[in-house]
């Protein structure tokens, strides 16, 4: 039953948005009752919160291709192209919404996977192409919070050319290089 | 009018939130007539948009020290206070929420701060420090969206070495420098 309502949950939330997404509707195209859908998962928010995150792991994967600037310009390009579509903007338009129920889950869920992305550039440390005081997290983050950012606030597009930019930024830094 | 009104908003944002700041309570706080209010502003998101932008934009000046580090460091440790403060959290959430009577005004707002912030990137590449092809928006984003990430997403805390961390990270890059 789980694979089921969650995957009626993905696809309502891209043809119906985030309003269209009710209980009722999810449990009519996944063809079980709604009491099952609210024995199991509580709320509405929590039950969208499940799908959107048990699709966006299976989605998003680490790379481990021995390069760092590789493995850093396909992790976020798959991020900046889960971030783009009507799933990715649901997963981060409710992680900002404060309404009181999704505090607990929420915050984990996207420290958890920056910590989980620095395995990235600790390889990198330890194959000495990066600083050996380099912060995984803090590199992660300079390069995915322009992604966030772009999505909720400026509405600026998620291209191929940021993504290199900003992690060529993170690497090579602004200063000029000698040699 | 225009002053009392405004400050009236930006003391009710910080002693009640957002929520707290109706535009009868700030017409009482400020002495005026509530129809004088609606017949400037329009709206109340408007009204509070204008308190606040009004508010940062004396808050966050652009520092010229003639070197881009410093100027950096300034700017964005002033950008995190403000950002921890009750009204910059206040002027951020207003910022993502979808209503559809503030698009128009609050994207060109962001963009344009990010837009002035460049001048401290533009004159370090005049005086040398950076690269010629350095990006000033790119740069100025890569600082800035952590800082609203943590913010908006995950809760964590704006300190001093957060900002030192990202502004080193974009000027200097994360691999060893030779020399």
């Amino acid at each position: 039953m789980r694979g089921a309502v969650l995957a009626a949950v993905v696809e309502l939330l891209a043809r119906e948005g985030l309003a269209g997404t009710t209980v009722a509707a999810v449990a009519r195209s996944a063809g079980v009752h709604e009491t099952s859908v609210y024995r199991r998962w509580k709320t509405r928010e929590n039950l969208i919160l499940d799908a959107l995150t048990s699709q966006l792991d299976a989605a998003l994967p680490i790379p481990d291709t021995g390069r760092v600037r590789e493995d850093l310009l396909r992790f976020f390009t798959t991020l900046a192209q889960l971030l783009g579509t009507a799933q990715g903007q649901a997963l981060l338009r409710l992680s900002v919404e404060r309404d009181g129920t999704l505090d607990d889950r929420r915050l984990p869920y996207w420290s958890d996977r920056l910590t989980r992305a620095g395995a990235m550039v600790r390889r990198g440390v330890d194959r000495g192409e990066l600083a050996p005081d380099t912060d995984p997290g803090l590199l992660i983050e300079a390069v995915s919070g322009p992604l966030f950012v772009r999505v909720l606030l400026s509405g600026a597009p998620l291209d191929e050319p940021l993504v290199a930019g900003l992690v060529d930024l993170a690497l090579d830094g602004a200063r000029p290089r000698t040699g």
